[in-house]
């Protein structure tokens, strides 16, 4: 109700929005007492930012819900995430640029390794080079199923992307892999009657990928898990009037920015550098910017709490570049935390930051999590940052006379 | 959406949740500057707690809502409460460890006293002691009603329990109390036309009770109100996956715990340091422990800001001992507010403790109103609270890649 009603309200201005997220960004303190990820972080230019800025948090989903990426991200770019779902598969597709069209069948496939008697030995083969799995990823493409087309996409190292286009494909099916080792893949099965053929069709490709693989010992077998299509989202551009770019080096944020009707930006290289560049290069072209940072994330998953706070510092160190590009409104925040002490994602709320002209600065001369506790944003349903930064943007018209 | 949605996440897992309700514990200062009850009290186990644990409000219905025990609790206990009503007859049949069924019809009576004119002298005649008033319960069990089965059971002084088991039943009734001294107890009027037999069996009931009565100054009459059936509500181990156990002394918490399928636990007495044996005698067997302390709602509906001062110091002194059991989750609050100042329930939010090791301990060393207010929790719809306590006692699941 709330955001069919707000679109109604969103009008076009000369303004630029950006939307830094640091993957994973909330955190715990090691001890109790302590000082979380962010907080030990020594971030002067955040600091300073937070202290001309309203602090907050940013909510994913409700109060105890830990999101995966997909999720998080459609909920920061302003989209219910239990309204619009969407499976990993598609993600995955999206992610290594593959053109996935509405009716198409996408999953996650792994190279894995299996024993003389067709058991796990391990379910990502040794996370396998990424060279050798594009080798092998073009020889399962030589693979034919009657009545279908298929395509298959390299990922990093053991993943690949798998896509079925036929009409009338149903994602309704049962993952391959039984998540434990010493146990067989699984065969895909059908959820639901209308999802028979499809089930069918997707053994069939699985049959004939594990015979051409047989003899290539570590990578000896798939399994394909994740089976989804994708579901209909409005553009930014429908949604917001806002002309947008992504800036992301990993393949889920390009996919799900693409999802959003964001055009993913070239990068001249994958470091953070290399993004801030490639957002500075095209600073003219587009309203709006979401700019994603990945290290946050990997440091807090792998418990790396030092780690994670040269991330931060890392990412902090950047942000001069974009201030000295005069955003209209920058908005910085994560799409979930990931706490360094909890090796996970978590369910806390994630420390935001909206800054503006017009907004009314909290005087809180630190970006922390104590700190976002005090501030007037208090915390915010992640769908609603993005309408509150077009407010801010002045692309947002009054309601009533 | 969230609450049906939330619940697709919830997995068992080896932990405990203590959920701690000081009925009525929010409180207001008798000088507006000056501090509440909570505030006023020397608590040093719960401000140590406080120290190591996030900190707000718990929102029982919404801004300005005022709610009765019966609301509060399923809200706190994580049910909307505008989803789940259950009517005050329905409670207390509950409360005195009736067994009742879905399409009885149930009702709180009070004996009270009427004048020769047949008019309301006392509508609780005289507070009559309890012995008394379950002798005149007993003889009103004989009363017959052609086709229906009547159960009557005392409650505590002039109050009882009244119930109607039949085929087709209707609580949509109106009350006999007329709320005012010097006018006649009314006939129960059927509020629709599917409630007009109800009304009828109710009416003939009532008759024989005052012909019985009439003579037996001073509970010569009765009243009966709050007419209700069993709503259906999820049980805890259907909702949360918890074995849940219930310490509770007054027959409104017991009952209101049963219907959330949660165990009652038999007490050793009726104090609150018999609350806290019953809990002790039983920690090994349940994932979730509610207990709840009826004296400092009773002292704040009664006007007695140092009685509730008191109490709340009395439960302090308590709660090493369930500190000393080592929970992985408690969570102190109440189930509405009930200012001493006010005597009466109100609607202001109520003091919230979350305490685990994943908390973001908000390092406010002090449990009451002003540092609940700058506490990361923000104020929290009540049914929020159970659902973020399970996130913390890691019994939900990642949502999404």
């Amino acid at each position: 109700m709330y955001e069919s009603f707000f679109r109604t309200l969103v009008k076009p201005a000369q303004t630029k929005i950006v939307l830094l997220i640091l993957d994973g960004l909330g955190g715990l303190p090691l001890d109790p007492l302590g000082d979380t990820e962010l907080e030990t972080a020594h971030t002067p230019n955040m600091d300073a930012l937070a202290a001309r800025s309203a602090l907050g948090f940013s909510l994913p989903i409700g109060p105890g819900i830990s999101v995966g990426s997909g999720p998080g991200h459609l909920a920061i770019f302003g989209y219910d995430p239990l309204e619009y779902q969407i499976g990993r598969g598609a993600l995955e597709a999206l992610g290594v640029d593959f053109d996935l069209h509405k009716q198409d069948l996408a999953a996650r496939g792994n190279f894995c390794t299996l024993d003389g008697q067709g058991l796990l030995t391990d379910r990502r083969a040794g996370r396998l080079p990424t060279e050798q799995s594009q080798k092998l990823v073009q020889e399962l493409s030589a693979i034919k199923v009657a009545g279908v087309e298929l395509f298959l996409k390299p990922i990093k190292e053991h993943r690949f992307a798998f896509i079925m286009r036929a009409e009338g494909l149903s994602a309704q099916l049962t993952d391959t892999d039984p998540l434990k080792l010493a146990e067989a893949p699984l065969p895909v099965r059908p959820k639901t009657a209308a999802a028979e053929r499809s089930a069918h069709l997707v053994n069939q490709f699985i049959a004939q990928a594990q015979a051409m693989l047989k003899d290539l010992y570590p990578a000896n077998a798939i399994m394909l898990r994740g089976f989804a299509q994708l579901p209909e989202i409005p553009s930014y551009t429908d949604m917001f009037k806002l002309k947008a770019a992504a800036v992301a080096v990993n393949g889920m944020y390009r996919g799900v920015s693409r999802l959003a009707g964001m055009e993913v930006l070239d990068l001249p290289g994958s470091s953070l550098a290399d993004e801030f560049s490639a957002l500075e290069a095209k600073w003219q072209d587009y309203d709006f910017f979401y700019l994603h940072y990945k290290q946050t994330d990997t440091c807090g998953e792998s418990g790396d709490f030092d780690g994670k706070v040269r991330a931060i510092e890392a990412f902090d160190a950047q942000l001069p570049r974009l201030l000295a590009l005069k955003p209209d409104v920058v908005i910085i925040t994560g799409d979930h935390s990931s706490p360094a002490l909890m090796q996970s994602h978590s369910w806390h709320p994630v420390p935001l930051l909206l800054y503006s002209k017009l907004v009314r600065a909290d005087r809180l001369a630190k970006f922390g999590e104590r700190s976002c506790a005090m501030g007037s944003l208090g915390i915010m349903p992640a769908k609603y940052v993005m309408p509150l930064a077009l407010a801010n943007a002045g692309r947002v018209a009054k309601y009533g006379a």
